[in-house]
């Protein structure tokens, strides 16, 4: 299956690996713990867009997404979106909220500017969620 | 099972009836055709509190939602979200976005006042997404 992904996700994050329908992805903003799964089927805008069974997939990778950034973070609140108003490539947004954060307890989207990880950080983060994740 | 929606979702919307494991709600803002998801499973806050038979009920409902919502909208985009800093109850945002409407390309919440709809209004668009999401 051919797949590219769309060139703003992939100028504002960092590959993970790859989930059972998705590409995981750590998005580059340090303010907040926060993967994006892209299904790995380029043509997809919409959730609907997807067969029933991709659908599955799609529920089991934002389950394990979703408890791998809460083992890791301890986050007060997960925030599960697919928005898409700007990027048409279809994604989901799995992001890990916390009262303290610089959005709270407003949307991620669209807040401020986003703040890219140190290297050490983001290494650090990228290898505790890829155990949590089973990805090698 | 005992059952209750948060006092602030009752108070912004209108009940549509009962998916497989969710509450339809059509929320009260004019400004945007909006659809609110609640499972039926109080204890929730997460997608993830859900067992792997309620996230497939889930997945289901939000399919079923985001159908009507395109059909009778013909929307430019569809926006699904559990957010839920706010109002802890787990519930799942359908919003049929536009180019035109009052926040593109940006979020719908937290974005100015909500503005109730008139009432003949109201239940025109309310008979039609029931009948779309073959509603009593």
């Amino acid at each position: 299956m051919t797949f590219s992904l769309d060139p703003r996700l992939k100028a504002e994050s960092f590959s993970l690996g790859a989930l059972s329908l998705c590409e995981v992805l750590l998005c580059d903003d340090a303010r907040f713990p926060w993967l994006i799964l892209v299904p790995r089927k380029e043509s997809a805008t919409e959730i609907v867009d997807l067969s029933d069974r991709e659908r599955t997939m799609l529920m089991d990778d934002i389950t394990d997404a979703s408890r791998a950034l809460k083992a890791v973070t301890n986050c007060d609140k997960l925030n599960v979106a697919a928005l898409g108003n700007q990027v048409r490539q279809l994604h989901v947004h799995v992001v890990a909220r916390f009262q303290t954060d610089a959005a709270w307890a407003g949307p991620v989207w669209g807040k401020g500017e986003r703040v890219p990880y140190e290297e050490r950080a983001r290494e650090a983060l990228a290898k505790k969620l890829k155990d949590a994740l089973s990805l090698a």
